[in-house]
């Protein structure tokens, strides 16, 4: 990395990470079969049974795969703006 | 809250809180959509073109709300365990 001198760089680094990097690096999954190496869900569409149902994209749903509004929650702890996947027939 | 004399807590608290709480509550979506307070996405199953259609629960993908195999780099910078909901015809 060449950089002009006398100029700084305007990121913040750890390591050459940028920092704001580093916060995106955090695990989703806390407690979701951790035992697995990759969580993936099939869903096979034709099965469905109700007109809608949301699936879970915050893994922190009791029901998880299904959406139990558990967001709601995670979205007011932290400020985040995540919600469920909707499958409508 | 109640304890017994002389014992103390297993768990490392910060303002009350578990720690291990706390690890759980972070940002999970780092970029997609962050203008609207909740990212709810609807697939009419119906209209799915092909056999075998993988939906990103990582938020990390370039094609959100399909999946583009980004969890693989997210899982391996982690240790995390997320995938996809696979969506079948
Ligand atoms: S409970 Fe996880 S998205 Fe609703
Ligand atoms: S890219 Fe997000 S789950 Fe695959």
């Amino acid at each position: 990395l060449q950089r002009a001198p006398g100029r700084t760089s305007r990121v913040s680094l750890v390591a050459g990470v940028a920092r704001s990097e580093i916060e995106t690096q955090v695990v989703l999954n806390p407690s979701i079969a951790k035992d697995s190496p990759k969580v993936v869900d099939t869903v096979e569409v034709s099965g469905l049974e109700k007109p809608v149902t949301a699936y879970c994209r915050c893994w922190r749903s009791g029901t998880f795969p299904l959406c139990d509004g558990t967001h709601v929650k995670h979205n007011k702890a932290t400020g985040d703006n995540v919600g469920p996947l909707v499958l409508k027939k």
